[in-house]
């Protein structure tokens, strides 16, 4: 490698946490009390089936950009009636919104972040929010150098903006940088500017064996977790 | 209180580090095997100076908005001749412009921060830009939540600007959002916008009594320290 490597910028959603099982468990603990029964994981594919097109309208300049709770819960919205739910009451809409701000994360996470952190600079590339990345990394214990992606960028992955703005954020180049995720597109992206690469193998992001299982792009590094990426990188 | 704080946001220069020593510090280490001789904490003291006035560039909208980073290059090149300094190598220049990314805390301050995140989101809200707060904290053990402050508002402190957007990416009101700081202008302005705010007294940040050994403003807080804050925060 040229120049050494940094920093490590992380996707979240499927790499770093289990958001399927999350919102499932989380949706079904609101609505299963107020008398809704349903498949949650359908439930929760569906609300996660809106969060590219929602995006798609800012990177496209269809419309402005918004913090990532705001399209979760105009996409709640939106697939509640084809589930028959609803109305609710505000204080459940918005707790069931934030059951973004509740998601477990890979078990392997929290120590692999813990052991990278003692070579790198770590830090989210998300297109989650600042408090949404903040109330996962209190939850699961997990420690950044700073919050970077989307908002302090103003537009979403995998528009150029956001992974240049978190390269100039640390005052760095892209090829001192790595953004780490589970999805060969995201890789691509980041690759396209410079940015070294690693996948995180994801087998059962969206349920058992719907997945990426390997990259299908080239990249720096292809790991089993993050641990495995720890040790690929001599941490 | 009516509202609950949730988060304390923290200005930096002075309140957190003490700058004049450590700049004075690492100016003597650079620039005294070259040869140079002169008083190390006016030179710290002429670097401060240009500070306010290359902000306030950018907060009249005379200049565009520039990393602290940049704005300390400048100064450093504004100020040099005036202590007969120069010209130096550009690695030279650049390990002196980042003097400010290796400040000493303030002897209270990690044990400070430790206690009051147990109990509050934190945040530095400065005029730094994300890189250097980096690297102070990697330095000096701080942990913080996020990087908030000039970087992600795209102006300075104190802009109304800077705050709200702090406020903003937490999710809060500025009801529920504490500004520290060692500076009444700050927390004026802070005030003015709803945000509470806790004074720390740094009686010698200018040097030997020269600082703000008590706010001039009406505070929310008056702390000796973070850990004097930490217990009148029942924390």
């Amino acid at each position: 490698m040229a120049e050494a490597v940094k920093a490590l910028f992380f996707d979240v959603f499927g790499t770093l946490m289990d958001w399927r099982s999350s919102i499932a468990r989380e949706s079904q603990a609101i609505l299963e009390p107020l008398g809704y029964k349903l498949d949650w994981f359908a439930f929760a594919d569906a609300w996660r089936a809106e969060y590219q097109p929602s995006m798609e309208e800012v990177r496209a300049g269809r419309a402005p950009f918004s913090k990532l709770d705001v399209l979760h819960r105009r996409n709640l919205e939106r697939i509640m009636p084809k589930f028959g739910i609803g109305p609710l009451p505000e204080a459940t809409l918005e707790h069931l919104n934030l059951a973004w701000h509740r998601l477990d994360a890979w078990p392997d996470v929290p120590a692999g972040l813990r052991r990278l952190r003692e070579k790198f600079l770590l830090a989210p590339c998300s297109n989650g929010n600042i408090a949404l990345m903040v109330d996962l990394a209190r939850r699961n214990d997990l420690w950044w150098d700073a919050i970077l992606g989307a908002d302090i960028a103003g537009d979403f992955k995998p528009k150029p903006r956001v992974y240049l703005a978190a390269v100039e954020a640390f005052n760095l180049t892209p090829g001192r940088c790595m953004m780490v995720a589970a999805h060969s597109s995201d890789l691509a992206a980041a690759s396209a500017l410079g940015v070294r690469t690693a996948h995180i193998a994801r087998a059962d992001e969206y349920g058992p064996g719907r997945g990426e299982a390997a990259p299908t792009v080239p990249v720096d590094y292809a790991a089993s977790s993050l641990e495995d990426l720890a040790a690929k990188l001599g941490v």
